[in-house]
């Protein structure tokens, strides 16, 4: 994907985004539809499976050869990152839209062959779009975001992690997760992966850490984060299966091999 | 303090509140001199001492037979809670405010012989100004917030702790917490902790729970959340000691209850 491409495409995908974002916003206050999926924790709306059939239905029709890859399953069967491929998760913070009506996200990925070209995160209430584009650089509406700082001491960093991995889990062993809690200055918990990509970005938090996300939670973040010098690993240190779930570790590069080193311990 | 008193009071504390939130927002940039109190995690600011130092100045200026009791000392030496007394919490998150330059508040409680009458939480970068008003009602920029629901399902419940209490720690068993945190429907952590009294005022989380709040951390919001029909006691249901330390839950009340008895078990 040249330059030109790419610029074409996020024009594009921005227009489709904020669409979405102001249809969302004039129907927060109707009465919502929710059910949940894996468990009692996972909670859809209507809304959730109608932005993704939005976004689907514009890039069907706009980009007959690419390949859709959506939270909600009205996208492609995809089994290989061959060609160009839409990650979308319509609603990222699903359990915020519902409990707060803030605090969640539409979270876009492209990717060619398998390698991040553009990532959108429109944080839908507060009408902020943070955009990365590959080789050219993260942007908060429009404004260049700054290199995370290079050097970094985990003592003095905010780790945003959710606390349910500081408790006994099938994952990892949560003991050492809370030598973590202890070592860091604070922790933070907002609610919606893609945000909190965002947050590592633009240097509000210095990593997220979790262990269970899909390619579509994380797609839009990982280039975001790479563009200001962060780094984005599966929670051992492993480049990232973007097919699959996967455990995550995204931080400012200093503190990332001490965290995986000395707190990451799989079951 | 009859209505009259009440609301000329709300006034003057307003017009400083936003007078001493515009002139944050204004020196945000600026480099800080950041230094720690009690521990490495408990930071403070010149802008934390200033900014008290300019409540203290005004209220006694003002109101000159009024105590101040606040976070950096330059208020009264308190002993009792007897006459009008105003708890000053200046900047309330000044890690959020030293690393997020967001996320912070500054926080004012009017209390008259121990009795709560007035509390204002401004959260200064958003500019949003939430006020509680002893029996008239709590309000976010002018708006009366609606009473929180009454009927209340752990389950189904949004908590706002940080991490660090499902930790083993001095204060309280944290394998209760442990289950807390798997209990609920999730935990969010925003590290202010008068904007997570705000946000159980305006049913953005269903409770805050945390060890360790001084009483200008919790004065103005308690009465945001008494007005909106919450509830605020110590960790072990008790009613807060307005001079020291407090554990400190704060909920709707149907949860209330709950949290105390089967989760919350001191050392």
């Amino acid at each position: 994907m040249n330059n030109q491409e790419r610029e074409q495409m996020l024009a594009q995908a921005k227009q489709w985004i904020l669409e979405a974002g102001a249809h969302i916003r004039e129907s927060i206050d109707q009465p919502r539809q929710v059910t949940t999926k894996s468990d009692a924790k996972d909670l859809v709306t209507d809304l959730d499976e109608q932005t993704e059939q939005f976004f689907t239905e514009k890039i069907r029709s706009r980009y007959p050869d690419h390949y859709v890859f959506g939270e909600e399953g009205f996208g492609d069967e995809i089994a290989s990152l061959a060609g160009v491929l839409w990650f979308v998760d319509p609603i990222d913070g699903t359990m915020n839209f519902v409990h707060q009506k803030c605090n969640f996200t539409i979270s876009i990925g492209i990717y060619e062959d398998g390698i991040g070209e553009l990532g959108l995160i429109y944080n839908v209430m507060e009408d902020d779009l943070y955009v990365g584009m590959k080789t050219q650089g993260a942007y908060k509406n429009g404004t260049r975001l700054p290199a995370l700082k290079s050097g970094g001491d985990l003592e003095k960093s905010i780790l945003a992690m959710n606390a349910f991995w500081a408790t006994p889990n099938r994952l990892i062993h949560h003991e050492a997760m809370q030598q973590l809690v202890q070592k860091v200055r604070g922790t933070r918990s907002y609610g919606s992966a893609a945000l909190e990509f965002a947050y590592v970005a633009e240097g509000m938090v210095d990593g997220y850490l979790t262990m269970s996300l899909m390619p579509w939670d994380i797609a839009a973040g990982i280039i975001l984060v790479d563009e200001v010098g962060g780094k984005t690993t599966t929670g051992d240190g492993k480049p990232l299966n973007m097919l699959e779930k996967n455990t995550v570790l995204t931080s400012q590069s200093a503190i990332h091999q001490e965290i995986i080193d000395t707190y990451i311990h799989f079951k």
